[in-house]
């Protein structure tokens, strides 16, 4: 299950989201609790040869967001999932391809079960290169009209 | 001057960062505080048909990195800026082709001048939609070894 759910959820980022599939963001590895994604080196590139700065924010947000819709499949449950708020601290350079690891041992969806927002904070990390903490918005899906 | 800069800015994003070229992130205007900055709208989408908050990011940190550039041709000095760490929150979803604007009347960078980093801290707005708040460290240019 979890494999298929990691393949269609890259199936989902590079088929939805433009930049996404030229950054090569795709997830890798699912155990449950830890999203494990990465990215191409050479696409995210900035002008000193490491990392762009907006690439490991655009990395790290997927992998967050990711984490939420895994929470989503897990739990039977459907929602958009947006991200309010984000914050990055840059520690070190990334100076080969970048992997972002994301871990929640439990989501609460409770409050979408009853159909209101339900507000997920995560921390993502890319190595030791830099931490990124989102504050997340899932909002229940309003049935189309017939 | 000022329009010289901003398309020296534009090429050296474009031919520097392959995602901001993606991005089509360009200068279109500087007033001596104010760089004003554009991207394409369709290239940025998420599965909502709205913009991307990695985008949006993207967007905004180039912008503010962008005021810094131009705060170093306006003092003849040298220096690689870094971000050392972002904050952004997202009041509502961008859904046309975004602008994203970074005010700042004067850059202090008497610590470069001395050769040290110089930190600054800026504030780059998209419309009402999003507010970047960003820490740029700008590092004294080592000579090479002849």
């Amino acid at each position: 299950m979890h494999t298929q759910w990691i393949q269609q959820l890259t199936a989902l980022w590079h088929s939805t989201i433009p930049i996404a599939a030229q950054m090569g963001i795709r997830a890798t590895d699912f155990d449950g609790d830890t999203l494990t994604t990465e990215a191409d080196f050479a696409a995210n590139q900035n002008l000193h040869g490491t990392m762009f700065a907006g690439s490991i924010y655009s990395h790290a947000t997927l992998t967050g967001w990711g984490r939420v819709w895994l929470a989503l499949q897990a739990q039977g449950l459907a929602g958009d999932i947006v991200l309010a708020e984000g914050q990055i601290h840059y520690r070190k350079p990334v100076t080969e391809a970048p992997q972002c690891r994301c871990t929640a041992q439990a989501v609460d969806l409770s409050a979408l079960r009853e159909g209101r927002n339900a507000r997920v904070s995560l921390t993502v990390t890319l190595g030791q290169a830099a931490r990124f903490e989102g504050r997340f918005v899932v909002l229940p899906v309003v049935p189309s009209e017939p």
